[in-house]
Formats: C-alpha cells, sequence, structure tokens
C-alpha cells in the first residue's frame, strides 16, 4: 500500500508521500515513491506515485531517459517539455509505454497492471499546476474547488482534509494538515509507513523550497503528532455533552 | 454503503449508526440499521446491521420471532437467552438460517451474501459486552485493548477513534467522537447519510439511556460539526511551522 497526497494553495504545492512497499505483510521494504525533477529557474517537478513499484520505476527511467516523439523524431524528456500539461502527456505515454512492453506479460501472471502518479510543479512560463495520472495515461487536474488530490490509501486521510484544506490555506498550513493526513493514514494502516517524504514548491519560485525526508527520529512530526492528538482531546472535550434522551 | 460505530467504555456502551441504502448511486433510500431489543431490568441490546438490506431484514425478522432449538425443540428469541454470549450465537445462527434459505438463490443471481452486525449490550446477571457478527455467524468481541468496533464504509471515521477512545472515555465523549467519526463519514463518503440513529446503554443500567434520531435540523449536531472543524482550525494553526528545509 501507499499513501500520497498532493496539495495545491495559492502561495504553492506540498507533495508527501510515505515510502513503505509490500508484497504480502511479510515482504516488506523501504522505497522512495517522491522524486523531484529539478532545474532552478527552468522547472521544479515533483512526482508521486502509488501501484505496481517495477511499473513505477520504469515510467520514471523513461521520463529522465526519454522517448522518441514519434512525429519530430527527437528524443523527449521530463527536462525538455516546455509546460506541465505537455509533462502530464509524457508521465501518460510512458506509463503506456511500460504497458507496452509489459502489461500482457503482467496479465498473463496475473500481475496487475495497476499506477497512479500525482504530478505537481511548474516550467517557466506557465502556472504551477497539480495534476493525476491514471494507469490509462489519461490525467485529472487539481482545482481551486478540489485543490487537493490523493493516490493509495485516500480515506483515512481525507477527512481533515476535506475540512480544512482549501485553496486560500497558507503553504505552511497546507504542509501541517497534509502531514496529519499522513499521520492518521499511518495509525491506521500497516502499509503506509514511515519514512515519509515532503517537498514544497513555491509559486513561480521556479524551484523547490523544502525537500526533507521525515524518519522515525524526526522532533517536528513528534510534537505535531502528539500536538495534534492533544488538541483533539481538548476539542472534543469542550463539545457540551449531547443533549439527547429516549425520543 | 453504511457507517456503524459501536464504543464499549467503562461506564457504558455507544452505537451509532447512519440509515442511507442504496443500489447504485441513483437509488437511494432512508431504513433504519440500530435496531433495539429492550426489557428493562431483563435486557437491552442493541443491532446495527450493514450489508445487504434483504439480508439484514430476515435476520431481524428471525432474532424477534425465533428459532427452534434443535436439541430442546423449544422457540427461541432474542428475549430468551439467558446471556450475551448465547444471543450472539444466535444472531450467528440466524444469519446461517437466511443463508441456508436465500443464500444459494442469491448467489445464482449475481447478488453477494454480505452481511455484518454489531450487537451490544447487557442481559441481568451478566456483563455489557460488545460484538460484531460475520455473515459465517461466527463473531468477535471488543476488549480493553480496542474498546471500538465499526461495520460498512470504516475508513474515514476511524483516526478520530483511533486518536482518542480508549476504555477509560467517558459516556458522553464516546457519543461525541463517536458522533465526529459518523460525521467525518458522512462528508466524504455520499453513501453514508443521514438521519443517524444513535442509542447509548449505561453499565448495570439493564435499560436503554439515549436512543436519539439526528436529522438534518438537529441543533446539536449542527453545532458540534461547527465546532470541530473549528477546533481542527484552530489546532494546526497552532502548531509550529515545519522548520524543513532542503536535506
Amino acid at each position: 500500500m501507499t499513501y500520497c497526497v498532493g496539495i495545491l494553495v495559492r502561495d504553492g504545492l506540498v507533495m508527501i508521500a510515505d515510502t513503505r512497499t509490500n508484497a504480502g505483510l511479510d515482504n516488506i521494504a523501504t522505497f522512495r515513491k517522491l522524486h523531484l525533477f529539478q532545474k532552478d529557474g527552468d522547472r521544479a517537478i515533483a512526482i508521486a506515485t502509488a501501484g505496481n513499484l517495477a511499473v513505477s520505476q520504469s515510467v520514471l527511467n523513461l521520463l529522465s531517459e526519454g522517448i522518441k516523439n514519434p512525429e519530430s523524431g527527437e528524443i523527449e524528456t521530463i527536462y525538455s517539455l516546455p509546460s506541465m500539461f505537455k509533462v502530464a502527456q509524457f508521465v501518460g505515454r510512458a506509463i503506456r509505454e511500460v504497458y507496452r512492453i509489459h502489461g500482457k506479460s503482467m496479465e498473463q501472471q496475473a500481475a496487475s497492471f495497476d499506477v497512479t502518479m500525482l504530478l505537481g510543479g511548474q516550467v517557466a512560463g506557465g502556472r504551477l499546476r497539480l495534476f493525476m495520472v491514471y494507469s490509462a495515461g489519461n490525467f485529472i487536474e487539481a482545482t481551486a474547488d478540489t485543490p487537493y488530490l490523493q493516490i493509495g490509501e485516500h480515506k483515512y486521510g481525507k477527512p481533515i482534509l476535506d475540512r480544512a484544506v482549501t485553496s486560500e490555506t497558507g503553504l505552511d498550513e497546507a504542509l501541517k494538515l497534509g502531514l496529519v493526513s499522513m499521520d492518521s493514514t499511518i495509525r491506521s494502516n500497516l502499509g503506509v509507513g514511515m519514512p515519509v517524504d515532503v517537498c514544497t514548491i513555491r509559486r513561480d519560485a521556479i524551484a523547490v523550497d523544502i525537500s526533507h525526508r521525515i524518519d522515525r527520529n524526526d522532533a517536528y512530526f513528534a510534537d505535531l503528532r502528539e500536538r495534534w492528538s492533544a488538541a483533539l482531546r481538548a476539542a472534543h472535550q469542550a463539545i457540551p455533552a449531547p443533549p439527547y434522551g429516549r425520543d
């Protein structure tokens, strides 16, 4: 399992991903799922992946090594494309290319071709954008109405986002809320685990702002968890007792 | 979809259930899923149901109408059994009886025989207990380590319970937390909806304490939702800003 969340607010973008992979409860490992593609001043792009690890690693390799554009004959990479929309299309093409090579054989072995990616960032001259790319290579984009996108085990961490995140939320607040959402998921699902990778990209900076791995000894994350739990206890205690009786 | 939760704490039991049933998004209805079986001083039992409505309604009818005990030849009902453990076994037998009558035909029509029940309450002379009964008729019991059980769409409402509920939580607090858990689920999943039925049973009272239906106009529930959202906003704002930079 996996949990990744991207939050796009007025001031920038937050991307958070766990690192646990598993093929059964008895086969757990740590793999980075949050990947940065950056050239300061030109582009700052983050991709978070969920699904089959062999598929997502192949896709990431294609994004860097490039795919030949059938029309122009040129090799395109995630660093050469001129806009985030073109990058989203390119990620979709890379997924379809991996399907072309491995998809049928995987299905013959009853392995599902299962991959989902969050793609966020900004290319100079364009807007900061956040997409979710599906295993068919098609994609959707986050908007002001729904400023966050999730992949993997999304349910445990959704209520806090639904209650507190809007496109007007500050970047630090969005990061804190994303961390609470991740913490809720880690507490409830063994398939999602530490360390957690986070990154932020400020709008129009065309550079990665924060890029950090939170491990088990991270003092800030431990404090955030403790403060959050204490605040929730105080919050429900402050609500008046239910006035209900027998109807 | 459905969401029901039972919380067993030192002072008593909370049971909460939504009322939405659906056969597809375009076929939504309201049915009570929380059912009380009470005879003050003798027993106070609550059952919440999830899964196929035809199955759960048949089971509930059998619980009241009774099933012949193959050994004694007597008709047993939920009102005649001498302990909560015997009631849990009886609910399991009722589920298996419905499977015996309808299971094969349902499978022929590609309808899955799918039912889960929360069974909580106390029979005079015994302890207040909370069980989850599966579609095979077998069951588990809540303990001090895990004082709550959920059926249906359980993921959205689990984090708040994991963070805040222990067996030492007060009964009013448990009810408030159960309502927050239900609210989180309703906000995130259209398959779970108002009105919401709640009941509480105080330990050793052998009587239902609260039995109430929360509808859309319920002022207390609206206030709880608003206070909770406001408290969460204040909580994340009170957490210091992340100190992270580029590793």
